[in-house]
Parts: C-alpha cells; structure tokens; sequence
C-alpha cells in the first residue's frame, strides 16, 4: 500500500498521515521523490484500510502496490535514488560511477596502505579490504577483524577514501558500523535475514551483493528487508553468479543491471573480480559492466597478489587498476555518466601527516 | 594433520597426545571408530611437526590429511557416523532410517498436534515445525518464535517425538538448543558461518541442509565447521539445488548421497517436499531417496495444507504420509535398512496425559 | 483440436472423420485408447472449424487442446501407451520394465558379445551400443558404423535380444532402421528437428534422450515432432542434466519421471550411467530410478572398462549390472512393476548356433 | 601435431611437408601466419613420428599439441584469424566489427525489404533473416524455406548487405551455401556433427553459434569439426546460456569473449537478442559487447516486432537500432575497434535500380 501525497504537500500533511499509518498499527516510509513523496505502508499481513487515508490533507491518491517488493520499487519512488556521504562529494547512483577498490582481505597495515595510496591516485574514492572473511574453510585465513577496520580508518583519514568492507554477524556489524562508511552484506549471507534487517536499523549504506543463485525478485526482496526497517540507503552489486560454465569462476550477469534499474530506484554496481575469478578477464568485464550501464565498479587490487592471502588471482596489479580508470573513463560518457577526478591532495595529506 | 591411534591404545594414551597437542598450540579432535581411535588436529596453518607424536605411546602413525574437510572425512573416521538422541533409540546412519516429519510452519497448537498424531502413529520418531522462518519476503509469516518452540516441546511430551527446528540466528539458536533435541541450519545459511560456529558449540545434533548452490566440498565444508568447534553430530540434507528446470521448484540431486557417502562419515538424509516443491512429487522422490541410499527424510505433513501460512503446495496431506511410510517399509529392506514401527503408546501418553 | 470418439464408435466412423479431417486440409491421428478412440488434428494454424465435425455420426465432442503439446499429451490419449516389439514380450510402459543394457560403443565383435552374454544372462532384453557416436573431439573413436550395426543384428540373432542404438543424422538413421529394432536419438540431437522429423516417418520406436539443459515442455514437445509425422512409439529418456554441480558428470532428475508421466502417456526410463557419469553412483541411482517409477533403464555395461574406446568410467562390470538386476527385482514390486525372467535359451541358441 | 615452418619458407617446401603428411596417412592444414605458416596435422590416433618431418628442409620445428583443439588454437595460429568476404571490405577480426542485424524469420518479401533498408542505412553490413526455423514446436512457423533464401539474395543485389542465414541440415546446407553469404549453425545444433563436418566442406565462412549449455571447451571443438574439415573461416557467437536466472530469457556470458580470444586465433561475436530474449535489455548488452571486446553483434530488428511470427519480443524496432548504431560507433573507439560508415550508395542502387 502507498500513499501518494500530492506535489505541494507540506511536511506537516506528510508527517499526519504518517501518524495516522502508525495509529492504524503499521508502519509508514515517508519517501521524498523529486516532485511528491511517497508514503509506502509495511506491517499489513493484507488490504489496509484506504478510506481514512485518502481523505487527509494533502493526499493525492492511495495505491494497491502488487509486487513482493514495496519500498525498493519504482512504484514507490520513482526517481533514482542517489546513495551520498556526508562531508563527500561522492555518491552510487548519480551522474558520476562510484568505484570501489583495494584487496579481498586487509593482512598488515603496509599491505593496506600500499593498495590504498595507488587506487587513490587512480582516482577510486571508496576503499574496500575484508577484515572478516567468510572462507569455506574454517582452517582458512579469516580476517584480521577489529585491528583491519582500524588500518582502514587510518586509510580514511591518511588518503580521503571511503572505507567499505564487510559484517558476516551480528558482532561484525556493530563494530564496522562504528568504523567504516558502508557496510558490505556478502553474497553467502544475502539471505541472512536477521543480518539483513539488522544492517536496516544501521544508519549507514549498505552494499548489498547478490546471493549466487538468487533470482531478481529475491534480490530485490533483500533489500527490502533492509528498507523495511528504515535504511534506504542501499546499493546492490552483481558479483557473478553460479552456472554449468567453468572458464570462469562465476557467471557475470550483467544484464541484471537494466532489469535492477528497470523496477528499482536503487543503485546497483558490479563486481568483475568475484564476477569471473580471474585477473585477465576483470578489465574487459568492468568495461562490459559501464556499458550496460552499472553505477559503478568494485574491483579487488592488491600490490602483491601472488601472495594474497585470499582470492589473489583475481586480484589487479595496481598499473593494471590505472588502466581499467583510464578505459571506465572513455566509456562512461557514451552511457552519459561520469567519473571524478582523482583528489588532488587528500584531506589528511593536507594537514601535513 | 591425523594421529591413528594403535587398535588397543588406552584412554590414558589418547588423552597423553591430546595434551601434547594443545601443548604445540593446536587443537585435538579425539574420534573412536569401531576399531581404533583417531585423533584429528585443526588450528595448524601448515604441517605440524610430526615428530614428538610419532614416538609417543599407543600411536600407530600420523598422516597428513590432504583434503580440505577434515574431521568429516572418512580419512579420519572410516566407520558411518551414528546420530543418537538420549534416552530413546531414534537415530540417523544406524540400521533403522530416520524419519522427520511436520509442519513448514508451527501455526497453533492445535494444527501443530493434529499434525504430531498423526506422523507419531505412521511411525515417524521426529517432528519438524517452524518457529524461525527465513522468508524471502520481509512481511510474509516469520513464524511464531519461542511460542512455537513451546508447543514443539509440549508435542515432544504428549507424543514422545524428537523435534527439529530451525535455529535463524545467535539468539534464535540458544532458544532452539534450549526447546528442540536437533538444531536445523536451513539452506539459506549453509554458510553463514557464524552460525555454523556456534551451532558447534551446542551440545544437540545439527541438522544441516545443503545450500542451493552448494557444492559437494562446500557442503562438507560447512559441516566441518560445525565439527571444528566440537560438536560431531551432524547429519547432512540434501533439499534440492537450483538449475535452469522449471517443472519443480528444485532439483533433487540424489547422486549427492552415495557421494557424501563415500566421503565422508556423517550421516545424509532427503528433503523431497523443499526438493520438488510439488505434493504429488513427494511420494515418488521419497521412494527413491529410500532406494539411493539415505539416511532418512524430512518431509512435510499438515492436516490442512491449502490454508498452510507456509509451502503449503508441498505439504502431503496425512493419509499421503502414511502411504510415504508403507512404501517406505517396503523399498528399506532392499538396502538393508530398517524403519521403527510406531510407538505403541507414547510415553506421556503412558502417564496419562 | 481433438475429436473424441463415443465408446462405441466404429471403425467406419473413425475413418469417416480422418477423411473430412484431410479433406479440410489438417492431418488425423487416430490414437486409440482402452475405452474410447481420440483423433488429433495437427497442421492446422489457428482453430479448426469444429462444427462440420461435431455433427459427425460417432463422434462425442471436439476439444481446444490448449497445451503446446497435443499427441503427446494425456489430453489425448488418457491410458498409458505400451511400446512393444512385433514377436516378442519385451515392451516399455506396461507392467513389465524395460531394461536395456550394453557397451556404450561397439569396439570389435568379440568385445560386443562377450557383454552381451552376460546382460542377455542377467535378464535384458535390450542390448544398446553404439555404432555412431557424437563425439565432442572430431579426432575421438566415430564408431564402427554399419559394421558395427552388423555386429548387433547378430547379436539380437544370437541372444535373442532387440538392438537400440543412436541414429546421428539421415544416412545412420536409414541404416539404423534397417538393422535395429529401436532407434535412439540422443541427448544432443533433441532438438534436431529434422532428424526428428525423419525418425517420425519411420516404423520403428524411437528412443528419445532429453538434451543437456532441455525443460519438460521442450523435451515433450521434442516427442510430439516424432508423433507428428505419425510415428507413436515414442520412449522418453532422461539422462542427467547439466548444472553447476561437479561431483557428477550430469545431474539426474529423476523428478522429471512423475512430471513427465503426469502429463504425457509416453513411458520414460532412466540412464544412471550418463546420468552420473561415474560408475559408483550407477546402481544407486537405478535403485532411485525405478523406485521414483520409472518404465525401465539404460546401462551401460563393459566387460573390460578400462580399456574401453568411450566412456569407460561410467561402465559397470558384469558383475556389477548382476547385482543391479537382483536389487531393480526387489524393488520393482514397491512401485507395482515387475522384471521379465531372464530368457532361459535364447532362440538362437535353441537353433542350436 | 603441429609442424611450423620457417619464416622465410617457400611455397614449395610448404606444399613437400603436406605430401610428406598425406603419404604418411594424415591430413595436412596449412595455415599461413602473419610471419610463417604452421601446418596442422589431423587424423593421428597418437603422436605421429615426429622424424622425419623436422628433418624436411624449410621446417623449423615440430610440437606436439596437448589440447584438445588444435586447428581453432592460438598453438597453431597465433595472430588473429579475420574472415572476409570476397569483393566487399566487410569482416569479422580485424579493426572492424562485424554488425549483422535483420528479422528473426522471413515473412515476405516486403517485410524483409522494410528492414534491410533500414539497417543498411543505419551501417550493417550483413543481413541475417531465417528460412528455416529450428522451432520448439512441429505446429510453430517453420520459415519459408527456398523462397526466403530467394528474397535475401535480392536483399543483397538491392542493398549491397551480406547475406547470413541457417542451414538446419544437409538440404538446407546446400541451400544456404548456394543463396547465403555465410552458413548459420544455430545453437540446438551446435553438437549435430554431421552438419558441423558437412559446413566445413563447404567453402562460404560459418557463422557457430553456441550451445545453451555449451562449455568453452565443448564449443571451441565444435568449431574444430569445422576446421578439421578444410574451412577455416569460422565466427563464434554467444547467444546466451540457460541459468536459474529468470529476468532473461537466457544468460548471456560475455566472459567467453576474452576466454575464447585467449585461446582461439578465431573472432567472437555477440548476439544481445537471444541473450536476453527483452527488447528493452537489447541495447545495453549489445553495448557491453563491443566494451568487452567482442568483434561484432547479431542483433534481430523488425519493423513491426508485434507482428512477428517469431522472436518479435526481442526484436529492435529500426529506430531503435539506429540508436544501437550510434553507442556502439561511440564506444568501438576505447576497444581501439571502429565500425565502417553506411555505404553511401548500396552496389545495386548504383545500377539504378
């Protein structure tokens, strides 16, 4: 259910009918659009009630949504949503790409710095690195967990970049609320519902990245366990999925991206590294990828990647990361999008660290 | 890293290298086979010097375990992993087939009993409900929680049935091993790795369903980490995979059980109502997985399915469940198995309940 | 479209309405049941005129068949149909089932015989082996060809049993017509409609393997391009198909045997050997395969499989398809089937060859 | 085995090492290099003596091909193979893409007319259109078979386009190689062998599409077949694989571009149609093509896809296409590809017609 309110409604009008949701025993997600806001309506197990909404002040029309999915869709919102960072100029979902960039896993503070100085200077504004790791081995490196988010806020606070890195639990997700700038929900946990609707009580964005079998709907629907309790901020990514094909590791899906942007407001990046699991296949895929017209990129790179702890055969060499910028570059004008200029001076780099 | 000990080896010598062990800073798995005991090391990143345990008293040699799955691997345990629950003679991977049966959801105690008399009486020894429901859809039933735990275990009294239910997450799992006798990780968080940690903590048999796109090391992998954390009663479930076939809602993979079989140890049983997501599959799918080899089934019953909250288009109807089981008594002698008959008066029935 | 014939209706009276069928310019297909006759009525583009054939003397009603497929559906032919074989019990889709077994390439006649023996033995009374064979390398063993055809006709003199092998494009079809008593299209050429087309002009059943990534509609409709150009004697095969699990050559799934059966009076049968692809998970899964109910079985059997020139790792020893039949024996009655004794002297070895 | 010459070789010794071949029960293929040319050795069960063949003047070494491709592989030809069309500047390979657009089926005359014109003017080069229909269903459009090879040899004469069309089996083979400018073999028959041998007798260039479930491996020895017959001038083209995945019609897998360019000296193509099987998902895939590196696009257009006897749902409008025309002019340039201006004055135009 959605109450549409009309264009000149005023907050108070929109802040009644939200009152008038909640006295009504559900839950209201006043929406501001670019014309009107949309007021979507979750709690009901069916029909709510339309007849006391649509006479308020300020209502233009109340609407049935029929989909699965509410507060992701179009019906809801009907401009794209544009994922920002206080005190940035960075964003997933406006003109310019958002690009993610560093190693799958955070291992040592030297590591970290010498990925991050040179996908800075490429021109990435967010930084990713793995400080808990979900490896299909319990016997596997497992993340350096607290000590690597604290490496990354350094990495924020000494090159200007972004920190974006994962929660695998409950625990996790405190703890990378409280360090990093978005939180990464992985593709093993897409349907982790409680992680999900935790992450939802976050005031963070969140990446959200596909499950390997999961169909749009249940992509979609993911996401909105996270809206539905009241984080809109959300940007999802593909990252390959699992088929009979064995030249790569995953099966790049790209043509979920128009078929995301088609029925959802939200962003939606890729992810070329996990998308094929080889180094000399992430280049042409995060070109394909601007060209179907993603919003953005995130690509693992590491300094050293034969000796990566995790995933480091898919992992660029930094020159091979300046390349793809150079080529993501020359594609995003055709799809009318754009890429920042890398910073000239870091923020910190300023203040003379 | 593997230590066989000698056939005659004592418990003093068995516990003597279990110190030695944790004394290099590793931990030791002490597993009795029918024969001898073997004693598996995790916690090493590479080899562990061998040397000081060769040498030491009632070890017959040390061997280098190559597979990733350890503690699940047949190389460590060669004789079939027996599940068995306190007090009564249920059990998983023994002679006798082990039989789940009940409702996708607890709805009330009255759908919830109607449900447990009737699987109690075609002879099944467990009962399956769900109180935590991992639903795609953020506003569909998720299930009655620790109410729905409550009338599990008053069934457990009144029927004398051994419940299985699904733990979600940290806090739904410590109600789950508080109420339930076996701990079931659905297919959506096979690796959720979090969960699967603490789940080996537990001391109650895990029941854990294959993901659905969960390789056949994945899958052993995930129940390594169970084993890992101490906890080496695990019976694995097959529930069906995701491929491009549209005719049922999974495909069935029962080639996964003589695989698993001859890998590992732990006991594998069938889910052909998740498997096939269709009522009148079930019956032929049961059969076969009987036939292939499993261990036992899960299967859902509910006396009234069209108005099931939950999958109630792959719930068999009681008089089918009965049917299930003759057919079921009659396929089991071929791979010499066996199915219990039915309790002739349930204990708390005894006691006049 | 479908005329359905009253109960009693004559021969005249079926003739009559295949006349003024063929006199609008579509194609009859007379397909008589147990209890009633039904004619088909294919060629046409859009709905048939019904009223000239509503009033027809014998004739009960005139239905929209609305499903894609039409001959091959229960729609049209309620009771099961029965393939059998001029001169001898041997059949697929009655109460016996069909169990076809041999090498899976004819390498030399004595290799040949000396399997045939043996499944003649252990109760087959189908011998497969190919002569033609797909194979993914142009450089890998192409068959014997009709030498190899040759070697089975004196087979099928020898051990009295009926030749099924593959038909690859026209010239081995007419061959294969000519030497085999049934012919096989295989997994690859499903959608070879031409070659289907041709098998459909031949008087000879066809054995029809489902393709590697075939849904249920496309392989029935595969089977309705057969009995389109008038040819009934369809058996369907599934033989595994492709997904991303690895530790099988193919998944096979099985619950396309009640699928298929509920939808299609054709008989289907099962090859756990393609279907596995390893020779271990063979007997389990044929035990699967006839306890899901499945009208028969096609094995491959090599007296010698390591040598052999094709797929010899998913070849059972004799021995082992001995074991096979004891165990489809004792399951066969379960699922209310039953398997012809072995022949006690072959006819050609009453002749005294 | 692979015999390469020296680069200063003459034609003679060139032509003395293939007698050498032939006498000794091989089959030579010579294949000219950009610097030397290597000569190919087929028909070989096992290694061939190697001796006297390195001894033969202008050779410089002989070496053993390990995979199972050989005449498709860079091994065997290292710069890349670009397949023209006598009398035309059009290719696929070289700088160039190759753009090939028309209808799914031809329907009329007019129909077909309507749309070469448009996509002659909007810069293809090659005209595709079926005659003959692999369809699903016996009673579906089957193409016109011989009077639409007819209508697009006209194509040719008024527009000046290059016919590309499919051959389903021998007769139409014949057909299509004496009509069309390049032989089509459609997925479902990317394993008919027998075609696959019969196209490579022919001596107009192949257009291979692959398989739904086609691995790489599986799909470069297709085209092996090809060439192991004497045509070198073969086009791969991805078409889309069948995945889980729903919001497509298939998956397409634009990772086998630069897996096959890795491996294979032979051009890939896209077709972003079936790929997606959504006209709206046409364009941006079609320009994650060029972007990932493919070299050159079959695109389906029509001018009144809702009319369409086949495909229309995937079918570009021409307005559409043109649009197409436009992004992939504008991206070609980062993929240092261009795309050849429409020629301002179709050959037959010039005639005056």
């Amino acid at each position: 259910m959605l109450v549409v309110m009309k264009a000149h409604a005023t907050e108070e009008q929109v802040r009644a009918v939200c009152e008038r949701i909640e006295s009504l025993g559900y839950r209201p997600h006043a929406i501001p659009g670019a014309v009107r806001t949309a007021i979507g309506i979750t709690g009901n197990k069916g029909a709510v009630e339309a007849g006391t909404l649509e006479e308020m002040s300020g209502v233009q029309e109340v609407i049935v949504v029929s989909k699965p999915y509410k507060l992701v869709s179009r019906d809801v919102k009907e401009d794209d949503t544009v994922v920002r960072f206080r005190g940035t100029d960075a964003s997933f979902g406006g003109r310019d790409l958002g690009i993610i960039a560093g190693p799958c896993s955070i291992e040592s503070r030297e590591q970290a710095f010498a990925v991050a100085e040179r996908v800075a200077k490429a021109g990435a504004r967010f930084f990713r690195g793995g400080a808990y790791k979900p490896r299909t081995s319990p016997y596997a490196f497992q993340g350096l967990g607290e000590e690597g988010l604290k490496i990354m806020a350094e990495i924020r606070d000494r090159f200007g970049l972004l920190i974006v890195t994962e929660a695998i639990d409950n625990e996790s997700l405190d703890l990378v609320n409280h360090y990093a700038d978005m939180i990464q929900i992985g593709a093993r946990n897409m349907q982790n519902f409680s992680l999900l609707k935790k992450a939802g009580r976050m005031r963070k964005p969140v990446l959200l990245k596909r499950g390997m079998s999961a169909t749009l709907e249940e992509f979609l629907m993911a996401a909105e366990y996270v809206l539905s309790e009241g984080n809109y901020q959300v940007v999802l990514c593909e990252r390959g999925v699992r088929t009979f094909a064995d030249h790569t590791r995953n099966t790049l899906d790209l043509s979920i991206v128009p078929a995301v942007q088609k029925l959802s407001h939200l962003p939606i990046i890729c992810d070329p590294s996990h998308g094929t699991g080889k180094r000399d296949k992430v280049l042409p895929l995060a070109r394909a990828a601007v060209a179907v017209g993603s919003d953005g990129l995130i690509v693992e790179v590491h300094a050293n990647p034969d000796r990566a702890l995790s995933d480091g055969s898919q992992s660029l060499f930094p020159d091979q990361f300046d390349e793809l910028m150079v080529e993501v570059r020359q594609i995003a004008p055709v799809v009318h999008r754009s890429v920042q200029e890398p910073q000239k001076q870091p923020a910190a780099a300023k203040a003379g660290k």
